[in-house]
């Protein structure tokens, strides 16, 4: 299996795209499909797609195509989900507090341990099975939970001190929704979340 | 020019990540650039980059490179961003609300209008500019306002009778942000914004 620095982020993206599908044929209790019909699906090549699979050793049957759950734990496999990620969320506002109740964040491969703010008036607040922590406990509860990742949920003038703090303290990946550019270090990946590239895409479909 | 729909989606998301890239350069006060210098830091190849800009007429001069303002004027009449587009937001719980105060909501293309909820203890809730309405007044605030987008943040089992409402009322568009799949009108767009395939990006880096 290559190491996953030699997957570029596009053929990431794709690979969870085709997941995503792959996930939804199980549910319909499809349990082979073809390149061609995933190209469909997926709005892709055929070429792209045997060509982002071979890559990892995964060749369709020709006239028989792939057996849909063997390629999805695959690809979770390769795309490092077939474990569990312990996450926390920096910053209890709105989006933050969204993002702790987000079912998706809290099934499957993905944790959240626990949701940190600096203001004194939220600190103890209870959303569910998690309370609002003081942002100065963060370095001790990402030791503690052994969490990896984190969501930055702070207003942008925040944000790069905050990803510093999550840096710090051990964290190795950032999901961050502040509409700013993150400077980088290399420890620590940052992907910026951008709301308006969705909206943009959509505005482009009316004429 | 071509007519959007023979662009397709890849090509937009592209050109979106190229306008995001020219207004950076903008900020910086750099004038040209070159198809290779945007491809290194747009992460693309350059090939790529000539081909859709080629595609709207837009050609690079070999060792002097694009225009950087020019480019950006194109792109954003091409992606219909050169006029403001009037948005609804449905659901005025913590995403909802989020998005109703996100600057980049309420500036530049895109301006929200209104933002409805079907809770009487909601209706009337001040949030800045905007007051929240009665999903009742949908179908006139539309009308009036002349909204032709909207963003869905209602939970899951609410999203579909939702966004029938909102194509009912004549909305073009809809960016949805509940976690669930929506049968489309070939009338009104919908995209679902995803947080999973982010935070699934993220993962697969973490080795």
């Amino acid at each position: 299996m290559p190491q996953s620095t030699e997957i570029s982020s596009l053929t990431i993206n794709r690979l969870s795209v085709y997941l995503r599908g792959l996930r939804a044929l199980q549910s319909q209790n499809i349990q082979r499909i073809s390149s061609s019909e995933m190209a469909r699906r997926f709005q892709l090549s055929a070429a792209q797609i045997r060509k982002d699979l071979a890559q990892f050793g995964e060749l369709g049957i020709r006239g028989v195509g792939y057996d849909v759950s063997h390629l999805r734990q695959k690809l979770e496999s390769q795309l490092g989900l077939d474990r569990e990620h312990r996450a926390v969320i920096v910053g209890a506002g709105n989006i933050g507090t969204a993002l702790a109740r987000f079912p998706g964040l809290n099934s499957g491969s993905f944790k959240v341990v626990a949701l940190f703010d600096n203001d004194p008036s939220r600190i103890g607040d209870d959303l569910g099975e998690l309370k609002v922590s003081s942002s100065q406990d963060l370095k001790a509860v990402v030791r503690e939970t052994g969490a990896e990742m984190a969501i930055l949920a702070v207003p942008a003038e925040a944000a790069q001190e905050n990803y510093e703090a999550l840096a710090d303290a051990g964290i190795k990946a950032v999901l961050n929704f502040a509409p700013v550019q993150i400077k980088e270090r290399p420890e620590t990946r940052v992907k910026t979340v951008d709301l308006l590239i969705f909206l943009e895409e959509l505005a482009s479909t009316l004429r």
